[in-house]
């Protein structure tokens, strides 16, 4: 990662982090236990990948700031998506981000109440957030469109929701390339797209411009594919340690994944190729695209 | 419950059971398992209680027909809950309406997934229906406001989220008025209530109309209130086979309920009162209100 796009990552971490903090009710306020357990999955350490993608769409569009919020929903529904797949009856993980997860550091039973909440409260602050600004019903437009978009990504149709599913009833089946990437495309890509789509859809005049939108939602497509191939690749050449969760899962619970059809190699290429396709997506913009291009570029090299 | 509210419930139930079957995806498109468990859950016999209000609630308010896939929304999110409170990990129930709980009739995997699924098409359904026929941006905002009134009642401030971890905190405390009311107005009056609300919203213009809205605000709420209050009384009084799901599990499980702090006839009296305060909130409205009535003195005499 180079410095410029370092430093542009932490200043938006923080900017994130703190509109979490806004939008998260605070942990002593009834019920507590739950409003502290999902301040605890939030802050256990994520990088924040979605809303970053979201916040450098909306600025490769010039939709100025003001957007942070919207950043902070999507991380509250890829939190909710991380505490409800590590649950004993889904993966059965006892670490994430190298804490304890939600249901080991407090129960089952608050590890499901808790990701119910944040996925309603990331659903609601799409459907909300902005709405004092509103003016000549357009900013209301974008409030339901963006809330669409993302609860279209979440759910059982090409969304997380079917992935997670096809996830499940793949393991130890002989995987097949359509359903190995049937499941990346949906338990993966789609959130990821979504993200980038939100950003794209924070201004005002969407519709006039269906190039540069189109143009995001290829490149959040492509880059959301590159996400999931290199997440199985590192659960392969990875430590426990180095991934702040169990490594060698996959292999172990026979998962459908890239590297179990293409091998480690195969996989890489696939990935470098995707790459590729989402920055020639990125094409019809100036620099202001400058820091999705980076992101790409880190998203497909990240070790961990 | 008069002949002629019967049939107006008979025909109420069968349009949101039409609607429920265009909304849910089908039983063998890809993910099958979960888009069966899905419909397994929602057509397992529930009486519609929620999705009835709130068309019950936009004929009172005059705004004509189209709006049964708002009450399958409703109805879908309701589901949703039910499906995760008889999680073994939360309520732990095995029968609900008289049949194996989704999670005994599939997996507990399954059922946590089919509730997040039912959960997040219930939003969609409210951001998205209606887009076709959008009109100056007027229908634009209600399809956000929607949205943010049904996932404000499902939240954990004030609402059902917050309501069943509450639930869960108070097993085996003392029991005081406060947290009881808290429990039950949040637990279930808000869903309740933003059903009613939602169909005071189908609508193009409201906010010329406040005095309507509120009083069907106040409506929902009043009802809301008394349902669970003579959900609790049937709890004790009645028998498995009358409810369809295990009696008796509130004393069992040392719940926080109103039998257990005001007695069965203390508590007929509160839910006859609630159901006193509702009909007086519709006092605005002329015969087109009728069915909201009805339903509110069936919903306080009825056995199941």
């Amino acid at each position: 990662m180079t410095n410029r796009l370092q430093q542009y990552v932490l200043e938006r971490q923080a900017r994130v982090n703190q509109a979490l903090d806004e939008i998260l009710p605070p942990a002593d306020s009834r019920p507590s236990t739950l409003h502290s357990a999902m301040r605890y999955s939030v802050f256990a350490g994520g990088k924040r990948i979605r809303p970053i993608l979201m916040l450098a769409a909306a600025e490769a569009r010039d939709w100025g700031t003001g957007h942070d919020q919207l950043g902070a929903a999507i991380e509250c529904i890829h939190t909710y998506s991380l505490i409800h797949d590590d649950l004993p009856a889904l993966d059965n993980d006892d670490f994430r981000r190298g804490k304890p997860t939600c249901h080991k550091e407090y129960s089952e039973a608050v590890a499901i109440l808790a990701g119910d909440a944040l996925l309603t409260l990331g659903l609601l602050t799409l459907a909300t957030h902005g709405e004092e600004i509103d003016y000549d019903g357009l900013n209301r437009k974008f409030r339901s469109d963006r809330t669409a978009v993302v609860a279209r990504a979440v759910g059982t149709v090409d969304g997380m929701i079917g992935g997670q599913m096809a996830d499940l009833e793949a393991e130890g089946c002989v995987p097949t390339p359509e359903l190995v990437r049937y499941i990346h495309k949906s338990k993966t890509a789609a959130l990821i797209r979504a993200s980038v789509v939100v950003g794209s859809l924070c201004g005002e005049c969407v519709e006039e411009e269906p190039v540069l939108h189109n143009s995001l939602c290829l490149y959040g497509d492509r880059i959301g594919l590159a996400f999931q191939i290199v997440d199985d690749i590192l659960d392969v050449v990875s430590s426990s340690e180095q991934l702040g969760k169990t490594a060698g899962k996959d292999a172990q619970q026979a998962k459908a994944t890239y590297p179990a059809l293409y091998g480690i190699e195969g996989s890489r290429r696939k990935a470098q190729r995707c790459l590729e396709e989402s920055l020639d997506a990125l094409g019809v913009f100036s620099d202001r695209a400058w820091a999705l291009r980076g992101l790409a570029r880190w998203i497909v090299s990240r070790a961990n």
